[in-house]
């Protein structure tokens, strides 16, 4: 099975590790953070902000595509790509995680899931079949398998009838599959907090065999500390040759202690729907931008921070944008803070390339007590 | 009186002219359309756009932000350029025409406007000498007079004692400014739909004498025929030395039509609020996104226009988004209207520079008709 993985550099002091992912829309650097664009746009930027900033990759999603505006106008239109705007790579998460939000709203069976339309509460369908298919049309560079969510707390046995009905499905996905198209399919393991069921879904993940494995299941309600233990237990388990991805993750706290743990990909909604609700991420922590604090305050968000934002305005103005309801606060703090991960993202990167992560990690720490 | 306006070239063929206003941040080109920027912001856009468009100009509001976040934080902060990162021209209207908006909620004496906040009713004051002050803190390049705007319909009386109090309050306003600041002060002519009312506000004014005149109280619900009379009847009764500015106008067939009859500035909502709404100006006509007929179709906004909107994204994206209620939609159908109205400006300045005004405006109609 060969990898679309090439490991660059280990840190000798933790399983932290750089290296890249080969797509056909670009080379991806990792460890990386992939800004979610869940419905065919990251919400509150402009895709020439995104490339600015380096971005390499970002995420859309299957299920909001799927039903609107349809994957079959999008492969007509040319593919999600050439829709959105954005030629480098794009990784769809399968729907799995937005039907299991449903909740009453779905009903998983052998075949698939059957779920109402959030929009219009049309009755919809999909197999792990289907997701591949969908994904194939969107013509996206990493596709996802179709997985059940488990939630949190779970009993064991729920947890083990799940997780092996995501291993079944992985299979249909798999053998579903156009080989030809050149897209990418990783895997989710599954397993809840159970490490020996996260071990078997691992193992009947590579027998298999994907281009990469993502950890699903995590950061769904669980206490930090055990989020932390489950991720250092499953990456041990995942193929090394293989990116490694831990969905829905995180804060910036949790990038740093991912990549402690050999975590190589990450995505989530916070920098960007924490933006629009005026929290920002700076190098001495988070600013809740309506507090009265701020409102004379010339300062910008962040002294040590090159962006656009904050080369640019003040807090005060920023404040003043946010109390006014103006679009351009939701576009100002997007840009901030995704400049804020990507730029976290680049740091670490280098610092696992100086084989110095391990202090960078305290540096990250120690100026968030201070700041 | 020395002038801020140069003429450059006047039509053989029309009141249309070319020329530009001189202001503390550099020389506006006219005629001119200025993107309103209401609260410190233009609506759904960032500055760097506006560059990038050529504006050289923008709008803010006076009773807004005397409201929101207040002069005095503006002025502490060193002034509305830098509190909004502008460092163009920008004009702040008075405040009269929002006070006039508010109706039941203000009340007008020869002292002033007294009204409510529409943000917490709180009660507040205005005087001519006060609104001067105000813009005097903001550091605005072109201040505006207090005015009381009239409605449409209005008795011949009700204008007379309106259009007089507004030119007692233009004197103030004028005695009240400090010279030394460097600031251009317009005053704006009343007299509702009676020309020699507006013939007797014209005389008011220029016997006060100010840096230029603004044509106030048009497009407030009047027939487009009359609107376009009045602000003719105006123009030719202004004096040619100093720009001559039509508020609150309009569409890009009034951007023509105003220029024919002589205006050299104009500023209006429109371009900003109806991307908003997903509205959109077009080298052939209007184009409203959300219909059905855009679900599929690859085909740019205008396939004339060159801007980062149309550079990029298909009608079938456009749509999308509208429908999908992001942000992107505001941001990238603000950016078309805009460049739209801008490069409008600009057309027209070719033309009257290549003399061939009358031309252009018959073609202007003309690729409306085929389109």
């Amino acid at each position: 099975m060969s990898s679309p993985f090439t490991l660059h550099k280990k840190s000798s002091q933790c399983p932290a590790r750089l290296g890249e992912v080969k797509t056909a829309h670009g080379v991806v650097q990792t460890p990386v953070f992939m800004p979610v664009g869940t419905q065919a746009t990251v919400k509150g930027i402009l895709p020439r902000d995104l490339h600015e900033f380096g971005a390499e990759i970002v995420l859309a999603n299957t299920y909001h595509l799927y039903i609107r505006p349809g994957e079959r106008l999008i492969k007509e239109l040319g593919g999600l790509h050439k829709f959105m705007n954005w030629d480098k790579a794009i990784l769809t998460d399968s729907g799995g995680f937005q039907i299991f939000s449903l909740r009453d709203l779905a009903k998983i069976t052998e075949e698939g899931a059957a779920f109402r339309s959030h929009l219009d509460g049309a009755k919809l369908f999909l197999s792990p079949e289907d997701a591949v298919a969908v994904q194939e049309d969107l013509g996206t560079d990493i596709m996802m398998c179709l997985d059940t969510c488990i939630p949190y707390p779970a009993s064991r046995e729920e947890t083990i009838k799940s997780t092996e009905l995501t291993s079944r499905w992985a299979k249909r996905c798999r053998l579903a599959q156009k080989r030809e198209t050149g897209q990418l399919l990783f895997g989710i393991i599954q397993g809840g907090m159970f490490e020996d069921l996260r071990a078997r879904a691992v193992e009947d993940l590579l027998e298999i065999g994907f281009d990469g494995y993502a950890m699903g299941g995590l950061s769904v309600g669980e206490p930090k500390e055990l989020m932390y233990e489950m991720t250092e237990k499953t990456t041990i388990l995942m193929p090394d040759e293989f990116p490694k991805y831990l969905m829905g993750v995180g804060t910036p706290e949790d990038l740093v202690e991912g990549v402690y743990r050999g975590v190589d990909m990450f995505d989530c909604v916070m920098p960007t729907r924490n933006a629009r609700n005026g929290m920002l991420f700076t190098s001495t922590g988070r600013l809740v931008i309506r507090n009265s604090r701020y409102k004379e305050d010339p300062a910008p968000l962040d002294e040590a921070c090159s962006c656009y934002t904050c080369r640019n305005y003040s807090r005060a103005y920023l404040r003043h944008l946010f109390m006014a309801k103006e679009i351009l606060s939701s576009n100002l703090n997007t840009i901030h803070n995704l400049h804020y991960y990507l730029g976290l993202m680049a740091d670490i990167r280098k610092a696992i390339f100086e084989d110095r992560f391990v202090e960078f990690r305290k540096e990250f720490y120690a100026k968030r007590e201070t700041g």
